[in-house]
């Protein structure tokens, strides 16, 4: 079976001009558990910009994409729960062509079904935020993924990016306070649309700002935004025993003495780790199934703020450089 | 009230002679939660030989011990459960004047009963390290303390220690397989006795080991022998989303990013944060309380392999020379 995909061959800068491509690739074909996704929409995330950027760790040529609705053309042999017509979503993998294409090839396990209620742009802009914030909360720093059921304060650095979002939405449902720091006016009145109980300004004193609205220590911590920026501050604002997290890559050695008389524990989250190494990756469908849940019940709510419409390499060219730009409020949805 | 203690002035090498010197100090008046102690028997753990060598961190003149099974003798006017006359254990903090005292002001907090049947001197030995294994397997690494509720393997560097002895049997109790460390002849025999499933030994390539007997990967990982040299190693063999902790001071920076792609935390493992921070301390009692449960039922057996009977300078001095020799399998109690 043929896809038109829209990739590039080697890694590009948005300066050095627009060398995303059209081509025509063969899907591989179906292991047990595949199935094949006639995509209708997806949504560019910063993973998407440092992979165009390297050109690595995806397959050739380099097709992005880790958000995804789209309509179930094919079925493995060994598919359950899922038929031929049904509209689905999943984030992918970077072993496999991603979703800036026609249809591609996806594992089942990692894909959960959509309910009529829920717009497909919409859907679209969730998938690898909200696995990204489930697997830190609750597979990571020890939270209960249960309504209400979790105490404590969560700080939550660049809290209104994609992940940030997400995150602050899923840690109030959980029950925890969430501090998010912003900077813009825009910012600031989006993470409060998120939920956070408390905004701060990233371009000031933290230390200072926690201290006025009353806070010198915090069990949780999550670093969104540089880790080799805030590793130290927040090394020193962490609570004995608490949880200091980061999905960003650290750049430099970090002296992790700092956390040992509070016995604190710093923990990463990357949400291709469970693909990439195949491991229990059927909780990602389970993940998913409860983000179609919550939306449902308009517990947590879409991060959507923008569409573009259309499937070329201009488009894509373009989303990028949106992206990019580091200002995106929300999220970016390409709509095919 | 006045207490005759054993300490020192000022940090010294046991290769500079003795300075332990016998004090009479004024115990602090009690807070509402204290009570008094006489002291029975303490044992001597590696921090104390740390402590003695660099005389930080604790109070003037240096009264270190923090394992002791004494008689209560006095209470605070808010002690609740426990009674003047009754035998009770503690690890006690680095903030007070510790156990090698003949009696000591410790928070009834940080206290458990004993029951009869358990011997003082076994129960002894066991405050400081099944706090330490208890807080890192059950409150840092996640997982939930019942017996055999837990799957999945463990391995711990240096099994044959202390905190390896207990962590060993506790992680048993908690249904997980465990891969000891251990290199001689005597320690591997002690550390099968303690309940591990298998023996590898750490002078010699752990990675190779570990393949030949079916593991390339672990989810918790517990080095009680230098981070440093093993924080690489262990971060190879670390199964995604797995746990790698430790309670050994790193003395240089690290690649924590070694762990991200596969979504790992780091723990560290200090038990005088809470009494450093003030922080949850009641959790120590009962942990306590848990130790002293176990130990009824024989579920966790005493790692006391050596008394030495006295109270003087000169026992202390002996006792240090015996725990810094490194070569130690179990523990030392001083029975006074």
């Amino acid at each position: 079976m043929i896809s038109r995909v829209i990739g590039f061959e080697k890694g590009f800068r948005l300066s050095d001009g627009n060398h995303f491509e059209t081509y025509e690739v063969m899907l591989p074909k179906l292991n047990k558990f595949d199935l094949v996704v006639k995509n209708l929409a997806s949504s560019i995330n910063p993973v998407d910009t440092k992979l165009r950027q390297s050109g690595k760790g995806t397959s050739q040529p380099h097709v992005l994409g880790f958000d995804s609705v789209g309509i179930v053309t094919h079925l493995g042999s060994d598919v359950k729960n899922i038929e031929i017509g049904d509209r689905v979503l999943f984030a992918g993998t970077t072993k496999r062509f991603g979703s800036y294409s026609e249809s591609q090839v996806v594992d089942s396990r990692i894909v959960a079904k959509l309910s009529s209620g829920i717009p497909t742009d919409e859907a679209a802009a969730m998938p690898l935020t909200f696995i990204t914030a489930y697997e830190m909360l609750f597979e990571k720093m020890g939270l209960f993924p249960k309504e209400n059921q979790n105490n404590g304060t969560i700080l939550i650095i660049n809290g209104a990016g994609g992940v940030g979002s997400v995150a602050t939405q899923l840690a109030k449902w959980a029950g925890l306070t969430v501090i998010a720091t912003a900077s813009r006016k825009e910012s600031k009145e989006w993470s409060k649309r998120m939920g956070a109980d408390h905004i701060i300004d990233h371009h000031k004193d933290l230390t200072k700002q926690l201290k006025k609205i009353g806070y010198s220590s915090l069990p949780y911590i999550l670093i969104l935004h540089s880790t080799d920026r805030y590793f130290e501050e927040m090394s020193e604002l962490l609570e004995p025993f608490g949880h200091l997290g980061s999905i960003v890559e650290s750049n430099k050695d970090v002296d992790l003495a700092k956390l040992k008389n509070k016995s604190g524990s710093f923990d990463w989250e990357y949400m291709f780790a469970k693909t990439d190494y195949d491991f229990n990756i059927a909780s990602q469908g389970k993940i998913l199934e409860l983000l179609v849940q919550l939306m449902q019940e308009q517990k947590i709510q879409s991060t959507l703020t923008k569409i573009i419409p259309g499937f070329s390499p201009e488009v894509f060219y373009q989303a990028h450089q949106l992206v990019e730009e580091d200002k995106m409020i929300g999220k970016l949805v390409v709509h095919y």
